[in-house]
């Protein structure tokens, strides 16, 4: 919905643009899309580097999936044709790119409209692709880029930045918030650094609060969830494909790194950091400035870092 | 002045409203005003539900208070008239809405006035009610709101939003700081999620300097208050009811929670985190990245997390 | 160049503004400039007052320093000429303040131009005398102040704000982030609190990216440097002074504090806070919320706080 699908691309064309990839040809076939192996469906192209993802290569419908030599032994090839790569992640970014050209960047284009005046006598500019519902209201000197999808009741404050964002009913953003920007990614093709693509978008679901100076960058190849009821204090980084459980309350200056999945009606002290990738359950307590570095499971109370029991944390101190 | 006392309401309509309350009829009489226990006036309703501030109780003039049962054993009743409820935070809110119904949100209703033309030059909107003294500067796309007070020699910096603040003589505010916004307070009351009202505004007294990307929010029932000489570095968080003594100095991304009190002549290291309803002594210094979790008494050094003698932070270290 | 140098002015006339420096009378010269002892050239004036620097005072060219009278031992006097002061750096500040008296504070004049009207489009504001190269593209809201240098393929997003900085090929300076402001010192002269002076600028160089809603304050007597290739994620702090050295990647919510020199190709966690006045070598890798407290060389790998080994930090982790 946010990046044009440049597709479908002939596979072959496909491998043509490789870089470590063993090339040779395969038979005609129209792909349709990138995505990630948990998602694919048939018609795409994924790629399996992390053993993590095992369960998913398993259950996968895609019809191609980059994969090491290595790991052929877990594909079932019967259904899904490999494509053997020394660096399928590396090879699956240079095709996500070919299929979202400019998923590697912000763009900061607004078209303008008339029915979108009022927002400009406060500074503010909302692109007419905007579609928003009931009682919506923008402060100054905000922007609201295109498609961006926003509910009834919606408040968004002054010196935002809204793009690649769905925003359900009665979610307050206030100001100084930046949503649905790029996230922190980078890669080396041959001797060149390029962006991670971020073809994914920034879901926020209803009842959501997000305080000030925010920042919730969008997904990379998934989307980045904050779920139902969610409150967000000031000075919170969310990093891209973080998903957020219901109900889950993150204090002042939080930052969860990318990729990690925090439960529902948890909550997450001031100051705290989470590393990526990471599990943490549902009804979780994790105390102001912890360091979180490992999954946790369900009602879980930690602090510290590396947070770990409460009394651990306090053994030495009167 | 910043929310409009809706009142004075009659004790019988008031506790119409409540939701935990026992009802019973009371001799009609227009309460003024909704206060803590701490300022309760003559005419006032406040509540009592934290032992902490038993002392206050003895000694508060006002006319109703809601408490518990339980706690009416330490209460004046000749002098001051129980309402006995079974949560009286919770009851004290839904009557402080009655009287400041818009103190629950943030408001970007701007009035435009001639008189502020010059700062609409630079994108900046400076409501008409907004009073300021000599030498006021703003820069590009700020925004000040409706009745916040400003002195002399004040600068506020570009992409600023303030409200609900009443500001001294030769202050600086940095761009992008955000200050007056509502706090993050939420309570349950029924199977709603409400904010907790904030009729409280920010006080920043004289020559105080707040560096770039900063939030100050205001006051739930009482003021935050940065005091005299106070210079505070960029990225730093102050919630609600905050009250930092003079000449104190906080370098960057520091965090203090709500209600803390921090006092004169402190020295705060950059990225420490001090808990809510603390109690920080004058002339305390704090190292870099601590977490302050009790309360420190004059003259107190520390550091670490959580945040001890300097001696035993290092006591592994070479 | 972004602060105009208000001298010559003869010693005799410089002395008679220090606060602290014995009175004599000396050889009529006109002083060309102030700098630190590691900078200063024929003609300027400079101070000494940390051993820290004491190769910089053997080696220097500078024409006068203010020095202690028990430092005068490590001073060649017969090729400069020493300036006996109880404080020379508080000295220096008077002095730099004939200098560049408007660099104590953040100017917001802005000169509008016909050639930059497609900014003012977007409500951004860019003062004419700011040059740039191909394909600068700038977002809304945003604010380049005078003299800033912009060289091709330079992205600036919205509700920025950048002055006294020169910036080279293919940066990207994201969303709400605010360079080249005023850094966090103070100094007390007599009774009076005032800013450092900061006439230095900040240097970004070759395909830079900055993240959103991130700070890099100017340096004081010296130039904040980014270097060739760096990645800064969101929020992260730079104060003034700072040099970070090619390719080195920092995570977000990182605080990097004064005079901190960063070497290359180091790796820095999120949330991790650096002290002041500390050499950290190249191909570091410093942990995510980790307090770095003493000058690091190169190839170290350390975390927590105080930073220390991985071993150390996990000894009593499961």
């Amino acid at each position: 919905m946010f990046f044009l699908n440049k597709g479908p691309f002939d596979i072959n064309f496909i491998i043509s643009k490789t870089q470590y990839t063993k090339k040779k040809k395969y038979k005609k076939f129209n792909v349709k899309n990138v995505s990630t192996i948990e998602h694919s469906k048939k018609g795409d192209i994924t790629f399996f580097e992390n053993k993590k993802y095992l369960n998913y290569l398993q259950k996968t419908n895609t019809s191609y999936c980059l994969i090491r030599k290595k790991d052929l032994v877990y594909l079932n090839q019967k259904k899904i044709i490999p494509i053997v790569s020394d660096k399928p992640l590396l090879d699956f970014i240079i095709i996500a790119l070919l299929f979202y050209p400019e998923s590697n960047q912000d763009n900061d284009d607004i078209r303008f409209s008339n029915k979108y005046n009022k927002f400009i006598d406060k500074n503010s500019f909302v692109d007419e692709s905007v579609c928003f519902g009931k009682n919506f209201e923008i402060g100054y000197n905000s922007i609201v880029k295109k498609n961006v999808q926003i509910g009834d009741n919606v408040k968004i404050g002054s010196n935002c930045t809204i793009s690649n964002s769905i925003i359900s009913n009665n979610v307050i953003i206030s100001d100084g918030s930046i949503i649905g920007k790029i996230g922190f990614g980078f890669k080396q093709i041959n001797k060149e650094i390029i962006f991670i693509p971020h073809f994914g978008c920034v879901k926020i679901k209803e009842n959501v609060y997000i305080g000030a100076n925010c920042i919730i960058d969008r997904g990379s190849f998934l989307n980045t969830v904050i779920g139902k009821g969610v409150k967000i204090d000031n000075q919170v980084h969310v990093a891209h494909n973080v998903v957020v459980g219901d109900n889950t309350y993150i204090a002042a200056q939080v930052g969860i790194a990318g990729s990690s999945k925090i439960g529902k009606n948890c909550l997450i002290g001031g100051q705290t950091g989470i590393s990526g990738h990471l599990l943490i359950g549902d009804n979780v307590k994790i105390g102001g400035k912890s360091g979180v570095i490992k999954n946790l499971t369900n009602n879980s109370k930690v602090i510290g870092y590396p947070a770990s029991s409460f009394k651990e944390f306090l053994k030495n101190y009167d």
